[in-house]
């Protein structure tokens, strides 16, 4: 662990043990995709294949675990904020297959493995993340609901953040920023809208699963919002510093595509200063959780460090 | 009108004035419409211009008519049935969006004008697709709900109908059936994933923005369900019969991509005896409802008559 890391472990009580928390909650989160989405065999069968190909090919399930964390956090039972983690997961996976197809960043390999459109041709990739956006609200509608968070507040924050002032805004602008001059603030927006609306709302739903406070969801905003920010500046380091091997994806397609990025506007070490500073504000917004947070703390002093 | 269409006026007692109501219907769910949705000068200008412009192609606003005129068939009034016809629509048209591309039936012109990939490019289409989509969500969640239909139950609905078993399910099935022969019970059920399911799931919310029994709530799926099916062999009909010009998008083009279609598989005759069917078992679902389900009724005489 690196220094960085332990400043910010230190203030966690208790030890935590992230790789079998990870390792578990990956498992779990399988399991209830694999038991809430349609069966390959499910007609018509090649959208149900292409869902799962992209849904079932390695992903570190990030958001999900946020999400169970979360709803830990607030003294939650991480089972009811499973669908809730599954959807996210799911609007997570059809924002790679479309940014993946020819007309956006066109790319063949995705986490070492043929991208969807490689497998199952254009058209069905873009029903596939079509089905999979879809799906997300399904999962959030059909599961139960909470006295302060009824379905109409889930579905609302789902569709905010997967939306075209959020999501989709940020791949809209990153495609608008290919080959333009582009400034640390309008990076900045970029990465809000890109990563962090997505995180942040996946932090945010496995809080209200717990039910929890309006002061807790605003802490869990921040939180949320801070390791997006980082977690993208970090990804964009990485495209920088780590070979395609390494990371199970083409390597320095930032740089190709002339994307905007962290390194290119403010430099590596710097654009290292910021990530670390925002993971401190991060841990600063867990503080009114006490232990209960360690894995919230631990999943963001990882993101710093993680390598791939 | 046609004698098919006057059997079946004649079970309405009032007299009812199809072309009024559609010209105030659609001018009511355009100014929602426009009011619901960013502002094209909202960034990112694109996206937002991009969703405008196919919402706004001048689309027959069919069935958020009928999303209306189900909420009056159950007493209930049409303006709160409003966001629920416009997340419809933003439904409808990200599917069109979708539909069009190059990957897919690769459509230059839809409604006399230029598709949305052909104006934006392949990403923003696909985008402003995803947006619409996702936007829908956003509108069912934001508008108020009802003792027997609270948000869960909306958008449950709404993305059943619009998920990999009904909507997508019936593209994927249309691409596959391209030049393969199909039964007639399988274009059936291309029918009823590609249209029925979408234009019943409009209906039902109708009734349920009125707060609908459940007996009523099915006898409008089964409204919904019939005017579809008759809705989508007019259009196959239509296709063979009609120029493009008529049809303001490219006539003939299912023959041309081999595509299954009553005509084709049963004859032209036998289609027309079909869809008229359909559409008398349509009628029929609304004998519960009295004179005020008289514009459902009108609206189904008219799409099996109408000539685009």
């Amino acid at each position: 662990m690196s220094a960085r890391a332990q400043r910010g472990a230190a203030q966690t009580a208790v030890p935590f043990d992230l790789k079998a928390y990870l390792t578990a909650t990956t498992t779990r989160v399988n399991q209830a995709l694999d038991r809430l989405l349609p069966k390959a065999g499910v007609k018509p069968g090649t959208i149900h294949r292409a869902m799962r190909y992209s849904l079932f090919a390695g992903g570190k399930r990030l958001r999900p675990a946020l999400c169970l964390a979360a709803a830990e956090a607030c003294g939650g039972d991480p089972g009811a904020a499973l669908p809730l983690a599954c959807a996210v997961e799911c609007i997570h996976t059809y924002s790679l297959i479309h940014d993946d197809l020819p007309a956006m960043d066109n790319d063949d390999y995705r986490r070492g493995k043929l991208t969807n459109h490689k497998v199952f041709g254009e058209g069905i990739a873009i029903l596939a993340g079509d089905a999979l956006l879809t799906q997300a609200f399904e999962l959030v509608a059909g599961c139960r609901d909470w006295p302060r968070y009824p379905h109409g507040v889930l579905v609302l924050d789902l569709a905010r953040a997967a939306g075209s002032l959020r999501l989709i805004a940020g791949q809209v602008a990153d495609l608008e920023a290919e080959g333009q001059r582009v400034s640390a603030r309008q990076l900045r927006y970029i990465h809000e809208c890109k990563t962090s609306a997505l995180l942040a709302c996946a932090v945010r739903l496995g809080g209200m699963s717990a039910n929890c406070t309006p002061a807790q969801l605003q802490a869990l905003t921040r939180f949320g919002h801070h390791v997006g920010l980082a977690f993208q500046i970090i990804d964009d380091i990485l495209d920088v510093t780590q070979s395609s091997a390494q990371l199970g994806k083409t390597a320095g397609k930032d740089t190709a595509a002339q994307k905007a990025t962290y390194p290119a506007i403010v430099g590596l070490e710097r654009s290292r200063g910021i990530a670390a500073r925002l993971t401190r504000q991060a841990f600063a917004a867990l503080r009114g959780f006490g232990g209960r947070a360690a894995a919230l703390h631990a999943l963001a002093a990882f993101l710093l460090d993680r390598e791939k």
